[in-house]
């Protein structure tokens, strides 16, 4: 399939709106110039475009679409053909009502937005299906045309009454009987007993947005009313036989959706990455992306696409600064050191008005290719050309870290030690930070991943264990893995009820110690913790710890470092414990990020994972490293603001991009390839 | 009653839920171990336990609860039985819907949260007469039952149209015609006047949010009306001839409700205190629980009970601290100091699942007896075994702070000189600071008190003069009383309509003075006032005011203090007036709080109090005294963080506890027991 | 019309409202007594008072007006008469719902408020059409009734079906074909494009919240259909040949509407002026005032009227300061010195209840006449006396700066570089304050405005251009015109649909450069410009610069300015352009105030303007000039906290007000007169 994708190309290209053009058929012939130059190989076509595919209901108008899908192929440039679904046009709204959402309150929102529309509506699929099917029929099977792009993020939920029938229906067939669902989600408590799911309303702020189980369940059922409309869409594009792959975008640090549930609906992983590069320091925002990067990659366990990226300045930041000189090409390359196969924009060019008329774009409304990010954009579509030797390696990883949606979710939405942030996704980063300083590939997964293939796994702040989550483990463990967990583990199950007899639940043999009391910290409060002398991890230092400080009790676990004040000083913080043929550790309070470095460079070096770097790597520097059969492709970046001593003679190779000195300059990519 | 009641002992123990592990026999026995191993003798039953009592209309489900009732009495744990409208079984919001609660905007609630009824609805009085008749049929007289705990911390409002036609009744009922209402609501204003009541509608923000004089109206109609729902259910429970006292919790500096109308409505004043300790210094936080607790008793005059406390950690907070060691202690000790009869819990055992999942509990998830917590819970439970016999013991104070809830509602809601704050509670917590600081029982009243018993009234910003209030002041003052009063008083009568002619209303001449303008200070902005030199009150340096400055015209009164700076730096601050037997003191501008304390101690030690301490007391530690016909109980508490110097030989007697020493430990308590 | 509204006096008085005294003539015969004494001459009768004329439907009760009228008018003392349809009676709105406003999310208001009633409905024009007759036929021929003060404040927007149909027919008339509008609206994006104007809604955060286009016209149609409705309330006083002159009170500041559409709909201009004086700096609030003042004068390019403006403290503030002493002087006579012929305060008598009874009034709640405020407001009473010669003398100003409201809309609208903030008004307020430093008169106007007669245009951040605006600049230039104009201009037309083909548009050539890219910066991130050496304005200091950033393309322009740091160092950054007989400049960056100084005081100089100041004014000294055709009257103010050096000896002629001295003291006013 992924030959069949690109023939053998990285893809460069983005979203394209020709249909805002219509009546300026130069501009169209101009832009096709442009792609020509900047070596734009592919296109995505049709987003939002259903008002002037169906103008009028029933009247569908596209040939327009034919025409540019030809013209394009014809120069040498695909197209990603998008179904529509993303915002419906205005007669869809004002003949069928239903079709628009309904929020929380009751009230039916007004035609405006985008994912404006009910996902169960049966009008609203009938619609959809009809137009997929035409562009199915009509364009599907041209030659140019090589991915469906399933309507365009997906997001959002609504509260109408088919909704509310659905995710009634959704309960029952999770929990079969009234009794069981009142028992796990503790109605009892404030005497919210349920007598029959006919009884459930989904949470809202005019009525039960405390019951946290029902929220919990609403998300689970949201992801899977669009996951269900997703198939609907793929289903009618496929009707007609046509079978080309199928994907859909995703978005960065999205809170809306669990996106690994879509793992068997995809072909293809895709998303949509908007960093805020120039606002804190340039290494934060990279480790922020390869985070994203790893777990995008991670739910399929594939090569993914960047289907949606800025070629300069953002308009939806409160400030939105121009990319530097250098921040596109190094943004870029780091999509492909971590296993993207493409480099795509929103977008080619800049629409006149609305609300993204200021959005960055290949040509803007200037519309010349004299500009400084036209050529940028040119020189980085030249270097992908000479990449394209890289598409379709993969990336192997021997380390996992668990990052999972259900868990984070479970554990925002309870009242606990800290309401105001419980820092999950800023420790997790800890976590993966402190393995990718040894250079080595890591994966981000959630709790539903096999683990046996991994050597280490962290998983950081597991409030929630999700069904036979903590069976796993333990097998993992017993067979010689190394697992790394924290404070404010193991304490709920999937209905967000708390285990009882102790936590972390059925792990407490496996990390040799019991959690008792949890401390919130203010912000800006501290503690610290300190090494005990001669302790397994070779730690030495004293670590600052803040926001959450748990006291333990140790049974069979060795204490490799203690509290340093407060009535718990001196109290074991963190502990490490031999279980069968692996380790667990434990880590009792929010350290800072230096302490997940050391202890995981000891990890690391103890477990010897290859592709690790002999010592930590310098901050800032990022290294990946993609293999296919025959050869090795080792990406060395600097996201430091200037040049940074790299001893690149550890890693010897061809050269495909960048220079062998002793520095790396600032925003640089090293290419290394070897030999298998 | 308080004998029957309690039987001489000091209650011990908290709320407890059962209902929720009626399919686990082994907890309800271990819990009842646990209980007497930690000296608990009563628990609260049956709080929000309606859909477990009547799970389907008119199917009372009671004899579990009449086990564990009779269970629990073989034990030698008491019953406070709860009636259980503090929360609506699913099936009576779906099947009357007009029992849930309309907002301001017009739009009626779906099914959740606590308090989310409707007071008015006859079906909802019904169904709630209907079942606390059957409780009190069934359970009432059982021999462990003690008391009726009527519903949970009554709040809220309705504004649906049968709240809204009783809110007309209840204004037609106070104002006769409607021109009367006009002319003292102002309605002329902006063009609002009514011609009937019946055009009047509840105060919103779709409608009219600004009539301040409506809005008073409605929060008055709001306590109204929540009172005569709670006599509903009283009556309920005495149909058949029971007898038991009742009470309701109240919260802490609650707004919503004018506590002190409750009066003559319960038997006992009982009440929830969650203060945030180890935010800000203890000893701030133990001088707002002391306003609080004093407040509470002086509802009555007489002993109360402390309904709720947390033996931990609570789950709302923005931050969830452990109550460190020793603070348990101190902060329950204080409430008996203050003049509770017991210290009871929210919770004895954790619930596993819903909002409240990880408040704080005697028992949590854990489920052991060898906690922290649990160990804590026992110590305090066996010295308030020890300390029995001060059950019953009254308080008896000399000095009064007015504390106005209505004044408050008042002075809020008006447009005046500092919209941003105008430090209402604040003020009173200095004024009481100051009294409480010379070692001396203060009562917290508002405008209703008899202020005939005290020698001193301070009444900090008293912007309304609620009908009636400035006669008896003056008859105060002409009877040998010294009144303090301040800046901002006098200002408005009870329909916030401004006095004319001069304010402080009617008081001028008792005051000798004039308040001519108010003047704004931004938060941060200072001004100072400086003693006249050999001032009557001995006053000597200079005190920092902020917030608000009143320029006054000073006709018989002598003057104490002078602005500063500003405009009119010179102008006379403070003031004292003679006026027949007594004196009349006058603060005009917001003083730091060592003002206040200079101040009182002057006037403090000119009334030669009993009970008060020689000079003022250590910052951070707090005296108080409590009496029977036989005996008085000195309690010294010291709230600070260090052990503090108390010079214990000026206070003989036996030790009931602490040890005699030079100094308090921090968190000790002292209690000193003499003959009268 | 000037004389017979004034005959020539200087108006002096306010707000007053006896309707909420009629029971208490004494309070009535007593404010006559005070306001002779106060030299008041001029009294606002009737503002909301339509419940007490009518306070049952078709019940006019007019003659306690009459009389009050009459009285007024035998005491030397006129009325401007209002209607009455600022607040509706309640039975107005219990009767006819469909006079009460729809928000944006279409639900109808409760009663409350002022204005809070819809302007198309016809049953709410015809009851305002039936009053307004009424007051004319038995009032408006009163020789004390001088002029009609329409409505109060008109301000609010209704989506009610009424509105909404309104609406559509407004745009129909506009674009006449849906297909103009979906591409003037650039509707394709996001497939929001109409097929009839049936089919639009108004712009709504539950609908549609983010079509620029939409939301702009919905703001132009909302200032249209007030002036329709203020129109049809003007033709209803005017329609028994009554020809009074009218005017309608504007506001500070003020978003919600276009004031410079009502140029020909009002006979005179006038405004309400609330300040937050003694908040900053007194030179800064004072700098703000004029450039409200200049804009008002500027909307009819006439003497305008002081409609409000507070004697004491204001009660809506969040903090509300009593005014100093000297600062009511100050202030009243910068409006006198800014082209007011009247001072007027709201209010005559405080109020004694509802939302505004603490705002500052010339008789407060006390009632007497020997309070700070009447004395300062008597003394000033009897300074207007003596200056009346000046009424009706007008102000000349040969420089503009251009502020647009439709600009500012559109720009703070749009999604872009700086969505926190673009500082729009601030750098209006910045090149404002340069042209004021060199003493000369200015007047502020919109895009609409006739440059012609200027010598120097200002035009910072014209992001919108409207149409027709390019062409007049550009004839403005080429005859001799200086033209100064800033980063973000010229970027979109009228429907904010972006220019293409380079910007700024169409003024490329004029300004001998084109606009590249814009770079946000944070707050607190900063850049400088450096002088070009012997650049030709002379400009020799390195200026910060922050929150956005041009890059540009120099073509004929030279470079004055360079940028100092970042990737565009060295860039240019400030230009001017010589361009047939003018010049114009463009400036790249938001820079400091004193770069806007120094350039323009260049600029003034080399212009040669009359009645600049030869050198810039020290900070806090404002300088106008008032003329009449024999006499000029020369206004210097002092607006620091303390006396300042000014050489008056420039400026000969016989003082008005003030002495000749060093220095004015501290809020001072000095005035010159000299004859032509």
């Amino acid at each position: 399939m992924k030959e069949r994708l690109t023939e053998g190309h990285l893809l460069y290209g983005g979203d394209y709106n020709p249909e805002q053009w219509l009546d300026r058929p130069n501009i169209l012939q101009k832009d096709i110039d442009y792609m020509k130059e900047a070596h734009i190989n592919v296109v995505s076509l049709g987003i939002f475009a259903w008002s002037v595919l169906e103008p009028a209901e029933g009247d569908y108008q596209l040939e327009w679409l034919a025409e540019i899908i030809e013209e394009l192929y014809k120069n040498g440039i695909y197209t990603i053909l998008a179904t529509p679904s993303g915002a419906r046009p205005k007669w869809l709204a004002d003949r069928y009502p239903e079709v628009l959402r309904v929020d929380e309150t009751g009230h039916r929102n007004f035609f405006g937005f985008r994912h404006n529309h009910c996902y169960t509506s049966p009008i609203y699929r009938k619609k959809v299906a009809q137009i997929n099917r035409q562009l199915s029929n009509r364009l599907g099977e041209h030659p140019g045309v090589i991915m469906w792009h399933i309507s365009n993020e997906y997001g959002g939920e609504c509260y109408c009454p088919l909704c509310q029938h659905e995710f009634r229906k959704w309960l029952e067939k999770k929990y079969k009987n009234i009794e069981v669902l009142n028992d796990k989600w503790c109605t009892t408590f404030w005497s919210h007993r349920y007598q029959s799911f006919a009884q459930i309303e989904a949470p809202s702020r005019r009525g039960e947005p405390l019951l946290h189980a029902l929220n919990l369940d609403w998300r689970r059922f949201v992801t899977d009313r669009t996951i269900d409309f997703a198939k609907m869409e793929i289903q009618a594009v496929h009707k007609n036989g046509n079978d080309k792959p199928v994907t859909t975008n995703f978005m960065y640090d999205f809170k809306g959706m669990n996106y690994a549930k879509w793992k068997d609906v995809l072909d293809v992983i895709s998303w949509d990455n908007y960093p805020t590069w120039h606002k804190g320091s340039e290494r934060e925002t990279a480790l922020d992306c390869a985070l994203e990067y790893d777990r995008m990659r991670s739910i399929k366990g594939e090569s993914f696409l960047l289907m949606e990226s800025c070629p300069s300045a953002t308009s939806w930041q409160s400030v939105s600064k121009l990319k530097r000189p250098g921040m596109l090409h190094a943004a870029s390359m780091q999509a492909i050191a971590h296993g993207s196969d493409s480099i795509q924009y929103f977008q080619i060019r800049q629409s006149r008005g609305a609300v993204e008329k200021f959005h960055g774009a290949v040509i803007d409304h200037y519309g010349g290719n004299d500009t400084r990010v036209f050529r940028e954009v040119t020189a980085l579509g030249i270097d992908l050309d000479a990449l394209r030797e890289i598409q379709g390696s993969r990336i192997h990883a021997e380390a996992a870290v668990i990052y999972d949606m259900e868990n984070r979710w479970a554990m925002e939405d309870s009242d606990g030690p800290r309401n105001e942030n419980m820092y999950y996704r800023e420790t997790v980063r800890k976590v993966y930070e402190g393995l990718r300083a040894m250079g080595i590939n890591v994966d981000v997964v959630d709790m539903e991943a096999d683990l046996a293939s991994y050597r280490i796994v962290a998983a950081p702040m597991n409030y929630m264990y999700r069904d036979g989550y903590e069976k796993k483990v333990r097998e993992f463990v017993a067979s010689g893995g190394t697992y790394l967990t924290t404070y404010w583990s193991g304490v709920v199950d999937e209905c967000d009820r708390c285990f009882i007899d102790g936590t972390p639940y059925h792990l407490m043999d496996v990390l040799g110690i019991r959690s008792k009391e949890i401390d919130g910290l203010y912000e800006g409060e501290v503690n610290g913790i300190c090494p005990v002398p001669e302790n397994s991890a070779g730690l030495q230092k004293t670590y600052q710890v803040s926001h959450l400080c748990e006291r333990i009790d140790v049974t069979t676990a060795s204490t490799l470092m203690t509290y340093q004040h407060d009535f718990y000083g001196e109290e074991p913080a963190v502990t490490c414990n031999a279980y069968k043929k692996g380790k667990a550790y434990y880590v009792g309070a929010d350290a800072e990020g230096s302490f997940y470095r050391d202890l995981l460079q000891h990890i690391v070096c103890e477990g010897g994972i290859c592709n690790a770097a002999k010592e930590s790597l310098p901050e800032g520097i990022e290294m990946t490293l993609r293999e296919t059969e025959d050869n090795r492709y080792l990406f060395i970046q600097n996201f430091n603001r200037t040049k940074t001593k790299v001893d690149l003679s550890h890693y010897p190779g061809e050269l495909l991009m960048g220079q062998r000195e002793d520095t790396i300059p600032a925003l640089g990519t090293i290419i290394i390839k070897t030999t298998v």
